[in-house]
């Protein structure tokens, strides 16, 4: 049996606090590019991988998820786009791209049980299918409409605005007409929110001394709708501003996932007094509306109405510095790595 | 003008941390047992006063809740029952009897624009309109079934379990066929709680050193159903044994009103792993409810299908000590200060 080389990023050692590059390895293994006789598993040539904060918390050795820890010396995992090289299964055959559950390697032999979307519309970038068009897109999509119960005219906070999901959060919440602010790490950032995504006001949180105050000063009558992805001060300071009746759907905490130890919430009280209902949620429950979600954004993005920003990197080899970077807020955008084109 | 007396409660000093019985005053005031020539207002006598955790924001200075903070030298308020003696409004007549904003006095001059419902049903103990037919009553009922979202064989936490709303809330899971454990702070509420009120399990969390260890004892699969009454590190330990979907309607965090400075909630990114639902609720977006309630409760309360545990002081001048009390658990179920019987 002769394989053909196949490069993969592995975890090194678990991790705790900030990520770092050294905590992974490149190594070359080696791949039959065959799907075994009479298996029903699937060859993918893994194109796009897609950088995720949920992936910090597979890095950890107690896998507080109970969803799954990386395996050390394994190469990891997450969201990515494909293309078949050869199926065992009706359902894909060769030459479909695919977008979904990719290893971190150039080729895989998966199970066809593993969630796949097939790309039927590939007149747009192919990445967008790790971001937009992807995880990242139906996250924003049901987090904002499912879960955040979103009326033209809400006040609307953003934090990590730039980011995969806050970006088209924003986009989306000036789509339905409500007032749309979000917070961001840099001053490139804010400009981008501002300039180009249509952001009525953006500001810089590593800046603001004093995140009330500067919440008051963007929400005078204060937030409906908080669409959560970093936690820790921000959320403390946002419970503070919260309008009755607010909603927070609660995306992600990625200033969190590096602290051995979580800073705590202090203002959570105010959930009672301004009737607040915060929500967490995972994609996964949504993916039944992917097909309602595609004929919603399609259209947008053909129209130039809906913009999304990706922060691109090629080769498998400056995989592992562009994933731990999300942890700084060094991505501008959606962060991706190309291992191949096509 | 000749009036006749009328002893009032006051508040002599804000409250910072635990209230104590001399930070309120019992005075004697004067009042005219006459609606005033051309007004609309209604003369009460007040006859049944609820003790009821929420007043301990209002006897803070900093008024958090933006909803008023009492008036120092000013007879407090709250919730009970009372007399109609004389009215200026179409809608009551001498004698009727009516439960809603009561001052903590004997008699009342009050504007028919507070909101009062007037009591029907007379075979039932008036106290009961400060709780089970009442405010507490129906925030047990929205907060479980409005806001819970409950399913039958749902596992239920509830906390100050033996309380005005929790005692209830334990009831209407096991009416709907859940499994239910309360916690509460001594021997005899707990139990309370098992022998009478008919919860599957109980514990002191007082004698738990480790609420964690307690909860995965009592709910080895999780829990679907939290209805949070205490904040603090109960709720910390309830969100590492949440399920997922579980839902936590809050109502109520007694352990922190007292703090100047409340704990920090540590395990919230839970809410993102778990897709918990936390929401907190305001009575008063439900009582459009009301007559619904008492369909269904009055029938339980006649077949002996839902009992009631009350802890009945007698004496306005003993009201201060029943309303402190609340705040350290020395109630034995709802908190009742009788002022008169009729």
């Amino acid at each position: 049996m002769v394989g053909v080389k196949n490069k993969q990023v592995v975890l090194k050692e678990y991790v705790s606090g900030l990520p770092k590059e050294s905590n992974f390895q490149l190594v070359e293994g080696s791949i039959e590019l065959k799907v075994p006789e009479g298996s029903n598993q699937i060859l993918l040539k893994n194109l796009y991988l897609s950088c995720d904060p949920y992936q910090r918390i597979m890095m950890s050795k107690t896998d507080v998820s109970k969803f799954g820890a990386y395996t050390l010396g394994a190469p990891i995992h997450g969201y990515g786009v494909a293309k078949v090289v050869e199926s065992g299964h009706p359902d894909y055959k060769k030459g479909d791209l695919v977008w979904g559950y990719v290893i971190w390697e150039e080729y895989s032999l998966v199970p066809s049980t593993q969630i796949h979307f097939k790309i039927e519309n590939t007149d747009v970038p192919l990445s967008y299918y790790t971001g937009i068009l992807g995880m990242p897109g139906m996250t924003a999509y049901a987090g904002f409409y499912e879960i955040g119960s979103p009326k033209k005219e809400d006040r609307v906070f953003i934090s990590a605005a730039s980011g995969a999901v806050g970006q088209l959060v924003g986009q989306f919440a000036k789509h339905l007409g409500c007032y749309v602010v979000g917070s961001a790490g840099s001053k490139e950032k804010v400009d981008l929110l501002k300039n180009k995504l249509g952001f009525d006001e953006a500001f810089n949180y590593k800046e603001e001394p004093d995140l009330d105050a500067a919440l008051k000063r963007y929400f005078p009558e204060g937030i409906d709708l908080y669409f959560e992805n970093v936690g820790g001060k921000t959320l403390d300071a946002v419970l503070l501003n919260m309008r009755i009746h607010g909603r927070i759907p609660v995306c992600g905490m990625i200033s969190q996932y590096n602290l051995d130890r979580p800073e705590g919430i202090t203002n959570l009280a105010q959930i009672i007094l301004r009737r607040i209902r915060m929500q967490g949620f995972s994609v996964h429950d949504h993916y039944h509306l992917y097909p309602k979600f595609l004929e919603f954004i399609l259209p947008l993005i053909k129209q130039g109405k809906m913009i999304y920003v990706e922060d691109v990197v090629e080769g498998l080899e400056n995989g592992p510095a562009a994933l731990v970077g999300l942890y700084t807020g060094r991505n501008f955008g959606k962060q991706v790595v190309v291992i191949a084109r096509e």
